[in-house]
């Protein structure tokens, strides 16, 4: 199922995208939290605004270098471990919602996002999969000169707008093989998939709730492929994760 | 004021500790969203267990190397810029509450925190302080071994029972120049004053929210001062800052 969230007169609401693709099925409540009750109300899709389809209340935990071929395109070697940082969640804005450009030199970072559905802590990778709710598509928009002179990386991929997320969530698909494809102004920059994924998703799952604990809306950025590249203001970039859709944003001056 | 966030009988409460430092005056909210209402019930201190005064909505943002004497002690140079990054608030726990040290190398850092109080979007240093709530002391405990390792201290720094708050938030303080101690099972090892921050609060302020926007229960850990060391199961640490009071966690083994 593809999970929207959306306003319409000024109403924030949860739908199930129905079969074609062409109303939304009103939920009672965030399906995260209360299920999958409907209202008994459809929307055509035309006549709402889709929101980023989740706002972590506690975290968002980012991988770096976890695609073989980007780490080297930066020169830098595959972790042996993933390499986690965290991104704040008023970096997130939702499709269509644009990029505020803070200056500088900025990248785009199409990524798999995985979506938390049961509190998870120090679960196995054996069965990591049960506590996913679903899965989005997400850019982790970095500030290269902040990123090189910061050091650590709570600036350059924290500012706001810094996290697109969405445009739905799917809760039922096999991420383990997924075409991910990043696109500036129509044109092809980043193809890959993500069976390529250096530690794969029920091995980060199993990492990071060793740590840390996992809530339900949580978010996993699962890392970004090769081609990352300059945004500037003007431009529109689009993350397209097969089975899942367009996340598309367009980037403005801060 | 000394705002306290408690439990008794199962029900969270907040608190304006009274003048003698006896009896919580209990709020009919959080006063960081409802105000100072009070219910006019009275409950003496030693009925109610204190939890971590604040749990952040949005994020906790921690300064590196904030004081010359802590960057000089690990052969760093102070950062001309702040250094940020993020703790999850799944990190946080409050007075008392048990740190699980998860093996390793891991280290207390006390710290002075800042509570903002209003939406805080490109401010400036001179009306900074009008978006702070309060401020509480903070323990940033590190897992040392994964902050080499890892490189970005997402684990290290963002474990589970790694962000110790409280005891309580003081509003009504000069926050510029205020001794803050550190112990370990009574014995002083970090002895500082924030009066030596490198970025004083102000400037931290507008530095953070020109970039992210900071959100009524943001917290900012202020970098910690020189005297860092380990932590073993069976330890006390202690981080004293005058005027707000002693947060005291005992360490176990996770």
């Amino acid at each position: 199922m593809k999970i929207g969230r959306f306003g319409r007169d000024g109403v924030i609401s949860f739908g199930i995208l129905d079969a074609d693709a062409q109303e939304w099925v009103i939920l009672k409540g965030d399906p995260l939290f209360a299920g999958y009750e409907t209202t008994g109300e459809r929307v055509g899709i035309a006549a709402v605004t889709l929101l980023a389809p989740v706002i972590p209340r506690s975290k968002i935990v980012a991988v770096g270098r976890n695609y073989r071929e980007h780490a080297a395109e930066f020169g830098n070697a595959v972790p042996e471990e993933p390499m986690l940082f965290l991104k704040p969640n008023t970096a997130v804005i939702g499709p269509n919602e644009p990029i505020a450009h803070p200056g500088g030199n900025v990248d785009y970072e199409g990524e798999l996002a995985v979506v938390i559905g049961r509190v998870a802590k120090r679960v196995t990778a054996a069965n990591a999969l049960d506590y996913v709710f679903g899965y989005t598509a997400a850019n982790d928009v970095s500030q290269r000169d902040w990123q090189k002179s910061d050091g650590q990386w709570g600036r350059a991929k924290g500012f706001d707008t810094s996290c697109p997320l969405g445009p739905v969530i799917e809760t039922e698909i096999d991420a383990s093989k997924l075409g991910i494809q990043t696109r500036l102004g129509g044109a092809v920059r980043q193809n890959s998939n993500t069976a390529l994924l250096v530690h794969p998703i029920p091995m980060l799952i199993e990492f990071i709730s060793a740590a840390m604990t996992l809530l339900p809306g949580d978010v996993i950025l699962t890392g970004t492929p090769a081609g990352v590249g300059r945004i500037e203001p003007g431009d529109i970039v689009e993350v397209e994760i097969e089975g899942i859709g367009i996340l598309r944003n367009p980037v403005v001056a801060a």
